[in-house]
């Protein structure tokens, strides 16, 4: 069966996350019951990353086969016309060998996450950011973040539910930038990230931009390897999946994701 | 008693306009009701401009009389508290001269048209934007806007419901330009604006973006001074309310705003 790749953005909010369950609504089950609506198949969806209730993304992608050889934009448009109610957008549809798999032949995951730091609430952003009241030293977060950059045992650093059974990671990046107006952005790029870990650094690194953590603070909390050290996890809301990269390296070798 | 000017953010999604009315909510009664929250008293607030229903701000401004003589970031930190529920915020609290008449002072109004321009439908913004499928030339539209600035009859280019007895407006700028990402933004400002003349602005020029009209014929639109010439009227969605800028002119001297 013709195999597609989908490029998939959506508002996290009103989901239980990417992944299908049984009783709440997800991303998949949206965009699988919207296939099922074009071509009557009822496909299944595999993902580059499986992002938690309320975590958004940008450029998620997914791969489905389907029976006839459909031209690409037009399962584009036929699912985003079956979508219209659900705020999930198809951003583009690609025909991809069959050996392509979002999920184990993804290279690089790109994440964002939105700090929103001022005095006042948010009113236009609700949902998208996380509201940090007091101001944050954005350098010294941006420098802390360096300490985790590499290979590491992020036991500290991943939910207690993580299913994941080795907890080293390779970081690539995790920069903290000025974003625009008020926003504060953390990059984080990797080839796979374990549970809750970009939000475990954004709240662990929001210690350090209060001045509560030093950057010898974060490393000690690394390096005790110890889910009690982490700081508050942030919130889902400022999470974004905004890109997955894909290489031409032999498929099934990578480490799983997330679990 | 001391006056205050409120800076205001809010998302017009839920409320009926800006304007108080019998039926509806609206986001000066939500304002209002945090006010009474706090102190106590039933305040009225009086706007620089009074939003449609759906219309966003990002900078209104009001102001507001209250018995005590409030530390203005108490003002605005306990507006915001009471406002915790509502997406409303109050980004500052200034205490002003009694003379300061947040719709009379105002000499510059700006507003921000957030179009969003590509094939596959907005999930994140929804609400926040106008979703032009079709690709817009942003040059020429940005060229045709420069043909309204300057004193004119705006009568094509206002709501028939516009109760401004005097339809001659002088626009001093309309820029198209390009946003972030996929967003073309029109910024717009004048001392004062028509009712709609914005968003009918925004759904002409649009007309020109997409090849249907030239300069000429918005030109022709303009000069035939007859609302059935103006290109079907942009949504709220896409419409922010950005600053008010205020002078040391003499009040209540401008021309009244909508109406």
């Amino acid at each position: 069966m013709p195999r597609f790749k989908l490029t998939i953005e959506y508002d996290g909010t009103p989901y239980c996350g990417w992944q299908r369950q049984k009783t709440d609504l997800s991303a998949q089950e949206v965009i699988e019951t919207a296939v099922e609506g074009f071509t009557g198949e009822a496909a299944t969806l595999f993902a580059a990353g499986r992002t938690d209730a309320g975590v958004h993304a940008s450029g998620q992608v997914a791969h489905v086969d389907l029976r006839r050889d459909w031209e690409p934009d037009t399962v584009r448009d036929a699912l985003n016309a079956h979508l219209r109610d659900a705020p999930v957008a198809i951003l583009s549809a690609e025909r991809v060998a069959d050996d392509f798999d979002a999920r184990f032949s993804a290279r690089k995951r790109f994440y964002l996450y939105r700090i929103f730091n001022r005095r006042a609430p948010t009113a236009l952003l609700i949902g998208r950011v996380w509201w940090v009241s007091k101001p944050l030293d954005v350098d010294a977060m941006h420098a802390a973040a360096q300490r985790l950059v590499g290979t590491h045992d992020f036991d500290t650093f991943r939910s207690a539910h993580c299913q994941a059974k080795n907890p080293i990671r390779t970081l690539e990046q995790l920069d903290v930038v000025r974003g625009p107006g008020e926003e504060i952005h953390i990059h984080a790029m990797a080839q796979s990230f374990l549970h809750n870990q970009i939000r475990s650094f954004a709240g662990s690194l929001k210690l350090v931009g209060e001045g509560h953590w030093s950057a010898a603070d974060l490393v000690a909390a690394l390096e005790a390897r110890d889910r009690k050290r982490c700081g508050p996890v942030a919130p889902p809301d400022g999470l974004y999946l905004t890109r997955v990269e894909y290489g031409t390296a032999p498929k099934r070798t990578l480490p799983p994701y997330p679990g």
